[in-house]
């Protein structure tokens, strides 16, 4: 694959990737991938992250079943981030049952407020 | 500031901020902040970042005049990314002169494809 040649990873062998909807471009979440984890992102047109905590290859969505499906992938002018856009499947992508990881406004003052409600409940989803 | 207390910052002091843009919700970039440049931010209502390479604040558009004025600040689920939608003025935030620095897709092949064309010529505006 061409890209990965021109892709800068940080010290620790990771890029950045901003997931946004395809829907209505509202950015669900930021997740890191090492080298293999972009291969496997476009092999299977499934976002994978490298998981930092767990220290292993993570498919978005494994335990779920809310995996983002690839709709497009681009990288910036100097290659150190992915933005990717994808369905995603079950209308949430975050583990706290709200659709955006970015549920929270930040006031004028610097007071975080949550924004709008879960669209599922995670004890039903992770048991 | 309250929420400065919840974010997580990395090892090098610095948090990631994605730059999305209020009129059409285009992703601009991501820019990296630490904890001086998150203050600045919210204070001035413009962008500040931290120039990892130049190693100092940055106001966005301090040089081109393309600041980008603050609308709304959301911080993810566990603190370790922004999400900051801006007006763009200039209506680029790109050093190329591209609307967004992620003017390159990549196909399914992994071969990158520049998309659509720069608002405005570096050359005047960084002489």
């Amino acid at each position: 694959m061409r890209f990965l040649r021109r892709l800068s990873f940080n010290r620790q062998g990771l890029i950045p990737a901003v997931i946004q909807d395809g829907r209505d471009r509202t950015v669900l979440m930021v997740g890191y991938m090492n080298r293999q984890a972009v291969r496997e992102t476009m092999k299977r047109r499934r976002v994978v992250f490298w998981s930092r905590s767990r220290r292993r290859l993570w498919m978005k969505g494994e335990t779920s079943g809310h995996v983002q499906r690839v709709k497009e992938v681009r990288m910036d002018c100097d290659g150190d981030t992915l933005l990717i856009t994808v369905e995603q499947v079950g209308g949430a992508s975050c583990h706290t049952g709200y659709r955006s990881c970015f549920f929270r406004k930040v006031s004028a003052r610097g007071v975080p407020q949550t924004i709008g409600r879960p669209v599922f409940d995670p004890r039903s989803v992770y048991g």
